[in-house]
């Protein structure tokens, strides 16, 4: 469907470059943006056609001039994530110093010194993020310009967010946001640009649906209940880690008043296949709770009372 | 061979039923130690002939006294697991008046009161933590024994640690804390003892085999290398969360200074197969990393150089 609508893909792995081939997308449309990857992987993905590739640093532009010489390159720049809800670290992107050095390195190297990605960090609730990427991205158009290099395109990074227990803005307030940054910026000299909205085009498309296995108390001291559900860390609420994602939860349960209550996930229960798993309907919000999963290996449970 | 050796064994969910009983297993030689279970897990486990079973709540011991009636069950205490490197929370098991309470309201509902089980914590390093949590189990026997009821078995847990980056006491050490602190609190009325030393028996056993993917710096100020493997948090790395378990790590580059270094696992790059990974060697110790995995999430990367 998105080919037929015609977008393009940004991937990060080789079997996402097959994914997007098999259902017909062309490999001139697909962008290979993982600044990490290893060298076979990059051969295969030019052996395919594949044209556009990140990287962030020396030895990972070296790796793409041996095996996908003269391809368009661009280079991640660092950005702080101030405001998003899953910040990304210094992981993923190096300073902008650096980064103009290496994009005058690419074109030594024979490659084609294209552009700059960023990521203002996934579930970003603050517009004005986009505003202060974009013009540390632009100070680099211009230094590069004054080296020569005529830089073409900018990917601005996903970041969109996906609705959770809070509004969101509406799309059209990000897409004002990031073209206000652009035109702010770059006036109408704009380059080409590529945004990857993957968790705000499908996040609300799914539904985890859980059993209560136990509701327990530890002691008579207590007023928190335990929760426990049969789906895990490593079976769905991976994103719940260090409390970054908070989903909405809804239970068959109406009409009783909510109870302070920790809600865990058993480590040694696997997920269950779909055509196991009883239903549990899910009709009413069960408000009064605030947190949705936790690990052993945190020293204090991290129980919310409601 | 463990059924060989005259072994029992613990299980936390119906598919480790399953193993025990396609093994060769005797259904009465299996303990249901998981203090959560699915109604139906109980069931199936019951009619595959399974007559023991892990409790903590009183809601969970009412699920047994429907699908299990009659059988042994035993009560899993809290402990704090000081000097453990993965304490195991708050999530399993119950303060020791309430169990003692539930011990009683078990002989109650038709079932055979049998046992007392604690977990002083994964990969314990202090001895002495059995002895405080034996005493405290003792003192359940105790308060029972003048309620008419005589608990025949004590589960002692895991915690017997694996080797990892630091020498650990001798198995034997273990055996002697653990016969002490019985013998201690018990004199010769031994009750039947069922300890869990799974990690201990296997944690040794197996490599973890990388590829390093890039080796890169994020800025000219910096002096930390970021190392990226093709492992990940999910694909083996597990407990290495929260910095709970430090691995040893052996590259096959000898004669370098070791630098200072982060080492990171991407997340957008699955496990590859055996087939298909490529053999590091593993010859030297890799010395000045004190860290091998951490995770986008994490604000700070917790780059520790050495």
């Amino acid at each position: 469907m998105l080919v037929g609508l015609g977008s393009s893909f940004d991937v990060a792995s080789r079997g996402e470059v097959d994914l997007c081939l098999e259902n017909g997308a062309r490999a001139d449309n697909i962008s290979f943006g993982n600044t990490i990857k290893k060298q076979s992987d990059i051969a295969y993905a030019y052996s395919k056609g594949v044209r556009l590739y990140a990287f962030d640093s020396e030895a990972e532009l070296e790796k793409l001039a041996e095996s996908a010489p003269g391809s368009r390159v661009f280079c991640r720049i660092l950005m702080t994530c101030d405001g998003a809800e899953w910040p990304l670290s210094r992981k993923f992107g190096c300073e902008i110093e650096m980064a103009k050095d290496l994009l005058v390195k690419a074109r030594e190297l024979g490659m084609d010194p294209y552009g700059v990605s960023f990521h203002v960090g996934s579930q970003q609730t603050d517009l004005n993020q986009w505003d202060i990427a974009v013009g540390k991205a632009a100070m680099l158009f211009t230094a590069l310009n004054e080296a020569g290099i005529d830089l073409k395109m900018m990917n601005l990074g996903g970041g969109f967010p996906a609705k959770y227990r809070t509004d969101i803005p509406a799309v059209e307030r990000y897409a004002d946001a990031v073209m206000h940054a652009m035109t702010n910026h770059f006036g109408n000299a704009l380059p080409a640009m590529i945004i990857e909205p993957g968790r705000s085009l499908v996040g609300d498309a799914g539904v985890l649906e859980a059993e209560v296995v136990l509701i327990s108390k530890k002691s008579y001291d207590e007023d928190v209940r335990w929760v426990y559900l049969d789906i895990g860390k490593f079976g769905g609420l991976a994103e719940t880690m260090d409390e970054a994602i908070k989903y909405r939860i809804q239970t068959s349960v109406t009409g009783r008043k909510p109870a302070p209550s920790c809600w865990a996930v058993p480590t040694c229960i696997p997920p269950k296949s779909g055509r196991e798993r009883p239903v549990t309907k899910c009709r009413e919000p069960l408000r009064g709770v605030t947190k949705c999963a936790f690990w052993p290996t945190a020293p204090t449970p991290p129980c919310i009372r409601g």
